[in-house]
């Protein structure tokens, strides 16, 4: 088939009645496929179920310092579980913070308590300043957006290219605005686009001058360890580059294990500046006598050290790289040539973006839902939901299994085509 | 010896030179002994040891839903850990969200949440209005107070009682004032006094007019199967009370099993009505996927029913109850004929609550400091660390052994008295 742009009318029209009847046969299956969330496959999940059997009651219950981990306090973690995710974000572990089995936890915990007592250095509560706004790189994290949402902090979309956010655009608005307050950014095989910062865009964000002194970088690494391939994406260290340029306290990064052992009982951390994580710890230890330790060891004692950590990370990538070659491949057979569609090839991470024509995401995610496979909501890469061109689609392919992976893409490939036709007959 | 407040001066003087040596010999001891925080001892700790060995890499890692447990979801607990605290707490399973390891943060994130969003009901934020306000029946918990401290919120003492607080003082003050919000409560075998509200005091509570219309009850269940004898204080199920006097949201109830299993790796709940819990969960959807449910599955698996919960606090009680004793013991022989104290009994709880003759405390406390015998600060069980009359003292007997406790309590007990004796002579 050829470029759906040089068809005439009619041939699409022919075109349309095929795709349609091909759409009306994978309707009538009863499909109930889901490629709309970044959920491991149990088969990853099954890859650290013996992180359950390295601490029994047989075990030693302790930390390194002798802790007994069953007890209370350790309000930031046991130094050996700080030391391991120090070495994992090349930071010192006097500047990790443990916390529970959610960064995203972590993350909405840092905002909500900047918007009650401000950050190290605020003068003002960000909360009760007339108003408070945040860039977001876009097509990016939807989590990311809810939580500004619900603490009624103004999203400005940045636009993504190849190598990170338009820095252009970041540059300007941080410099100008002293109601931006921080930057949402997945900077290493980001969500959705796949995208790994470059050293350039890195040192532009510590570089940035920001005319809010209390200006901060969320920095989501959360793919940090999620490589597809053996050459794999390098991302520079953005607490080193901003000590360097004199911001030290700028970054915020957050990492967790959700998806290389347990996605709902890992470890999620935050590491920043001493000056950062001190003046959190004394908010922190109003909230909570500290953390689950026990699973902390858990995880330590099944990893051992941080090589184990990436050998077991390819064990994941042997399982999912296959479903992402299947997305990529049904991409390129079905929609390769009609250029009615474009996506990224990642090197890591959970996700494949597909940007279509302007104006038919939402119509693609609509029908993919009448036959069965659910997307995530078109739009929802975009803050406040509103993607401006109505193109993009956000592809999870970690969750089902390899022959439900393609049942969906033929599913999707159709109304992909068919949202196109119905464009290209509209104008 | 006899009533210190009929001895001479005389006396007084000589008595205070046997008990400065008494006191000179103990600390010439250097002893280490901690009394200063609700920790369970090692040995209570061991009782749950078997519960790591239940969920091991053979078992089955699903809910009786069906729910993988190691994946993402399960906002608000799995279906029968809500089962399980439902039972416990005797409210339905609709009527518990499950949290992570910690009900202190439950209980920091609702006042936390309420002031950013209010309660359901509430026409404002707390956060909004001029001044909020909570009443602290106090001697309380300090954790409770730091919270108010930290969200800026006033606190007004309320006297306890021995059936709770005096519920005149509650009634008039929530009655007249409409920033009055909230209100924190130790309902059974309260810490640190280990009393038991009444029947009528839960009845009371219930039936508040209150002038603000989202008054809340904080109402902490920490102890609530933590009994000592074989004849248990009964509290009366205060969501039924709210219920049939027509206030059925007014009530956050909060537990956990941190003094039930591991105290660092147990799991919190909040039970209330379902419009509390459902205006809740909007909200807690942004700040993370779900709590650690593997954990959950740990418990219910290591419990099996409330039954068997019941029968291993009978162990815990085995441990602790001998340490009450101790305590107790202690007290009316060296201190119980002479008019300088008065203690409180408690049938169930982590606490025994000491009051001096009034400006005591927090000489007692810091001559027990440097004969190295550690408690909790004076002042800590009052809002600001302000105890009006500077004599209540919280000993916590649960984590040292006996034989420290002992020791602990003879150093604790020449202080008291040489406390008195200065205080006496100082008149």
């Amino acid at each position: 088939m050829t470029d759906f742009t040089t068809l005439s009318e009619n041939e699409l029209k022919e075109l349309q009645v095929k795709l349609q009847d091909k759409y009306d046969t994978y309707k009538s299956q009863g499909l109930k496929l889901d490629m709309s969330r970044g959920k491991p496959s149990p088969k990853q999940l099954d890859l650290s179920d013996e992180m359950l059997d390295v601490v029994s009651s047989k075990d030693v219950l302790k930390a390194e310092d002798g802790t007994d981990v069953r007890n209370y306090g350790g309000l930031d973690g046991l130094p050996e579980t700080k030391k391991f995710f120090g070495e994992i974000l090349d930071v010192n572990p006097s500047e990790v913070l443990v916390g529970g089995n959610s960064s995203l936890n972590l993350m909405h915990d840092t905002v909500s308590r900047a918007m009650f007592f401000g950050v190290y250095g605020s003068e003002t509560p960000w909360g009760k300043l007339p108003k408070v706004k945040f860039l977001c790189p876009s097509p990016g994290y939807d989590r990311h957006f809810a939580i500004c949402e619900l603490f009624n902090i103004e999203m400005i979309v940045v636009d993504m290219k190849d190598d990170g956010p338009d820095m252009d655009q970041v540059e300007k608005l941080v410099k100008e605005d002293d109601s931006i307050k921080g930057i949402w950014c997945v900077p290493k095989y980001s969500n959705p686009d796949g995208i790994t910062y470059s050293d350039e865009v890195v040192d532009r964000f510590a570089q940035l001058e920001a005319k809010a002194n209390d200006f901060r970088i969320f920095w989501d690494d959360a793919y940090t360890v999620h490589h597809l391939t053996e050459q794999p994406d390098q991302l520079k260290n953005i607490l080193d580059a901003c000590k360097e340029a004199g911001h030290p306290d700028r970054v915020f990064m957050f990492s967790s294990t959700s998806k290389i052992t347990y996605a709902g009982s890992g470890i999620g951390v935050l590491a920043s500046s001493e000056n950062n994580l001190n003046f959190f710890k004394k908010q922190i230890s109003m909230q909570t006598i500290g953390p689950d330790k026990v699973n902390q060891l858990r995880h330590i004692r099944f990893f051992k050290n941080v090589e184990n950590l990436k050998a077991h990370m390819k064990k994941h990538a042997e399982i999912i790289k296959p479903k992402f070659d299947m997305v990529l491949s049904k991409l390129e057979s079905e929609l390769g040539d009609k250029d009615i569609a474009s996506w990224h090839s990642p090197n890591g991470g959970y996700f494949i973006s597909l940007n279509t024509l302007d104006d038919c995401a939402k119509e693609v995610v609509n029908l993919a839902k009448e036959a069965g496979v659910t997307l995530t909501g078109a739009g929802a890469t975009f803050p406040y939901g509103k993607d401006p061109r109505n193109r993009n689609i956000r592809i999870a392919p970690t969750f089902p299994s390899l022959e439900e992976l393609e049942k969906a893409m033929n599913v999707l490939c159709v109304c992909v085509q068919l949202a196109s036709i119905n464009k290209l007959l509209s104008k």
